[in-house]
């Protein structure tokens, strides 16, 4: 016999995922152009372990453990430990989640490190789903800082999901970065996001808060996005609306947009978006990305795919594809060419 | 089919296991509070890998390798390389135990990083076993250096289970410090403990000692220990000696006691503590713990929890609870509020 | 019911594998002896997760991710991110392995991290695999810079496995190292192998080149080498050729050789090994190493172990065994005694 592995607990359950994703990336720009291989251009790449334990009369407790990886370098993660701008620690981490939660009617408690709520509305209705050459403007030039993807020791509520079609949650999390004032309170915040989903329709709001004390580098962060997508079947169709400040001095205030477009045929996929973002800083400094993409589905679980993209800039802005180098105001452009497994 | 985990090797086991804990912690003192959601205040978050192979005629071959993680923020173990003051390594690290063991009749080898055998009658004997705010005084405040809890480098022999209630092991622990006098041998060490547990009674003694060049802030230290306890059914009682000796320039001696119940209601768990530990250093600081806990099991691997204690301060110290500060001789408190699943 | 580990997908299917090795090592030299308990004296600990899923029509895709450990610590092990001089991070890394594979009838192409091809012949007919005191001086002493036995980055062909007994590699690999001249190629290489084996016969060739900028310290690194082994069932022989040049001012090339037998007795092993390395620097230093071990399986998966070796030094080199110090031109010499478990 072969199967051997196993739980330690009886009744325990664990399950064992991960993606493994290498892409190589080639990026070119006024300045230097870039080749490289790199991990995460269709789907980042990770490892985790997950349960749920049935706890009877709808009750039920479940834990998260998922940790980040590279596929070109065999490199691991890094986690922010307090949600501070120099935070992080490296080594393999979950650093994309880790988290316990209770479950009931009631809808779920959870906490540990997780997505803030208002970082959802930029993956949801992104077709590449900030990731590789196409990752959305939004996303990529985000002022949104320590806290715009995840954030450390959360404690969240979610709504149950049958509450017809409507769905939310609302996050605390702590900064812990002691007692001594100004900083006191840095890396302490909270986010929301209420949404409706129904059939092909789906629309969600979120806004997030999280302190720091004001400074010429620092200050509060707000961030604030709406997401909508209707999925036509050839073609799902959506859009974002996304609106960063950080309240340092002086405040500054970013501005973005996405529309995107994906369509399926069979298992395969085209994808196409548009999207933008800038702040008002001097001169106004403003990034406008293209990106294409083709999904070439294998299975469920393997695909082959490629990605172009091609940025423009304004008002001083430099942002460059894939590693590449440009000049203010100079466009530049990459592409992707990679492998991905589900497990 | 989707059962699919499986070991390489034709009748190899793997038994994946862990701990995932998660707790709010409040403490306060005299100087200033603390909030935060941190992991382990029942039971120490852990991910883990482990088996045996039967290899016939009563011997068996084991390995156990087990690491530390943080729910809160998804960060993982550091380990202490080589049983050095300065010698912990961060990142994701096989910190809480890593051995290889060969068994048979004779007892057991064992080889790798382990508990110390003078650690033991610090956690058997504590309601809390060293998680979260209700810790005992002699394991929070001990003076007993790198080695207090594990050592690296250890080779270990384990006498057999069957030898009428008695139960002992010794360790040898290398330092590895390399050959320039007067530090060569900082790290090296031996420990050992026997015990005799029949039906509800159990009894061990146990000393160790690691060896450090002596200056003004190290020596060797010296850890004696005598762990006892009585399960009365209703109710389990321990209780503990614990002293600890650095041999530096001037010499300290640390000494501790711990009195404890455990009351088992059904799943639930009622636990109370009371713990002392303080050095002969000027003024001879010490510290005493109240520690109050009450446990809801939703069955064997799902735990809510929650925690109470109290530190009272004399002769200069100031131990404070959960992260909080307090000024000499002022007293602190603090609880925690958790979540733990097993598996 | 307890087997309840299970991978996240349809289909899906996770193989975790591992060696848990742990060696007592004793070494001795002129200068200093050394005690101390490591890990892999036999064969590398490690711990990984790997899978295959078939795509139907001979088509196949793979993943590998391969973390390495230590048993004596609980340490985890560094990877080299862009094949860099200075470019190690540590904490738990699938540094050992971590690619990504697509495979049909005209073989497999395969990225991400791995050895260089240019490594096998190191490892292919060493008895001792370049573990332990045992490893050999081609293996010890190479001054093949960061990619000698691993590189990241690496897009790579193999040959399919039916074309009569020849196989063959090649590997491109990107050192990213940026734009700035002359360091812009640091880390970038190439290496390739062809060889052919048949019953008890194998013979490989390769060649591989990493480009590093000309200095004083570095420059192009070219490493060929040739391995041949045949099994006579009662005794398996092997021998290599090995030549490394590194091209920085002045130029520096090292030769080695290896002849060694393995005489498998049931399930045990006999072996020795007799290797030199040496450059052509001032003196022309070098060091040749007798090496002789015993194997003794339990099963297939634990084995015990003991290693004896032997360095003599001429021309001023210093080489020791197992981390003693011996002065130039004099010998040093030291034993592993150890276990080991795959899984």
């Amino acid at each position: 016999q072969t199967s051997a592995v196993q739980s330690s607990s009886d009744g325990s359950s664990v399950t064992l995922f991960g993606i493994a994703d290498v892409t190589y990336g080639y990026g070119t720009g006024s300045i230097a152009s870039k080749s490289q291989l790199y991990s995460g251009g269709n789907t980042a790449s990770r490892l985790g372990f997950r349960g749920v334990e049935d706890l009877g009369g709808g009750m039920a407790a479940g834990y998260w453990l998922e940790a980040g990886l590279n596929i070109d370098d065999g490199s691991t993660g890094t986690t922010n430990t307090n949600n501070q701008p120099n935070g992080s620690v490296g080594g393999f981490n979950f650093n994309r989640r880790a988290t316990v939660s209770l479950m009931d009617f009631w809808g779920e408690m959870r906490a540990g490190r997780d997505f803030t709520a208002h970082y959802r509305n930029r993956t949801d209705v992104d077709p590449f789903s900030n990731n590789g050459a196409g990752t959305s403007q939004p996303q990529a030039g985000s002022i949104g800082g320590p806290t715009s993807t995840r954030a450390s020791n959360i404690i969240a509520y979610y709504l149950p999901p049958n509450l017809g079609g409507f769905f939310g949650e609302v996050q605390y999390y702590f900064g812990e970065n002691g007692s001594p004032a100004p900083i006191e309170h840095d890396g302490t915040g909270y986010s929301g996001r209420v949404g409706y989903a129904t059939g092909p329709f789906a629309i969600a709001l979120a806004a997030g808060r999280t302190k720091f004390a004001r400074t010429a580098t620092s200050g509060d962060i707000d961030s604030a996005n709406l997401g909508v997508s209707w999925d036509f079947k050839v073609v799902k169709v959506m859009g974002g609306y996304y609106r960063d400040k950080v309240d340092k001095l002086p405040e500054i205030t970013a501005t973005g947009y996405l529309v995107g477009a994906v369509v399926p045929v069979g298992f395969d996929q085209f994808k196409v978006s548009w999207s933008t973002y800038g702040t008002d800083a001097t001169g106004d400094p403003t990034a406008r990305k293209w990106a294409f993409g083709y999904v070439y589905n294998f299975s469920k679980r393997t695909a082959l795919y490629a990605t172009y993209a091609r940025v423009s800039n304004s008002g001083g802005s430099t942002t460059a594809v894939n590693g590449s180098l440009t000049d203010p105001n100079r466009s530049s452009s990459g592409y992707d060419l990679g492998m991905k497994l589900a497990f």
